[in-house]
């Protein structure tokens, strides 16, 4: 049984190949953001002690911070009891996660009425800069 | 575009009518455990103030603690960017998220050799009597 021992057996069937990673912030516990791990870019993770997900958008490997440079140093690795969601705790290079220029990709608070509001006072950096290196 | 305006519009679509929610205690910011939510599961959990997830095993909605009494109460609620994940930041009854009786489902660290250890000392309830109630 996955949840028993002490053997690691992500269940990657579960999300027909893909997984939820959940990013946090190391110092702070924040949520930065949610992607997705296929075995690859788990393995990659692994080796290299940076984030790679796996791109649904645009169906590749994908090591976060090769645009921006802001790449995600991996500190600790925690793993749920059925082995379907994996939790990476990181130290985000730039200071912001999320590529709208957010620290964290969750900026935005349900309110009670149903409407978003901010959460973030100001971004960390202008995305339209960071993004236009490779252009 | 979802990214940028102050209206909530989940975009279960991505997931195939699924989204992760990410539950995080509301104190410590601790990850204790990552479900899937439907439309209607994230509404009955606005209009309650209690989790409700999707289960994909049993193919329903599932109020969390139905069989534990373990309930989650939303203290807080986080969409990201691009509105395909959710973060409850949550106040857990009963001490423990996990149906196997430790706090969090994210009690097992990753370790170099890749091999798995434990995260916490000893499981909050035995799951054997907590769950054979209605049995």
């Amino acid at each position: 049984m996955s949840e028993q021992d002490n053997d690691l057996k992500l269940d990657f069937n579960k999300g027909g190949g893909l997984l939820p990673a959940i990013v946090q912030d190391y110092a702070t516990g924040e949520v930065l953001m949610v992607a997705y791990i296929n075995g690859e870019a788990f393995q990659r993770t692994l080796e290299t002690g940076k984030m790679h997900y796996y791109s649904r958008s645009r169906d590749r490997l994908w090591l976060k911070g090769e645009s921006s440079g802001n790449v995600q140093s991996v500190k600790d690795i925690l793993v749920d009891c059925d082995q379907d969601a994996v939790v990476f705790k990181i130290e985000q290079a730039g200071g912001a996660a999320c590529h709208t220029g957010y620290r964290s990709c969750f900026h935005r608070r349900v309110e009670q009425n149903g409407e978003l509001s901010l959460t973030e006072k100001e971004k960390v950096f202008d995305p339209d800069k960071v993004y236009s290196k490779g252009k």
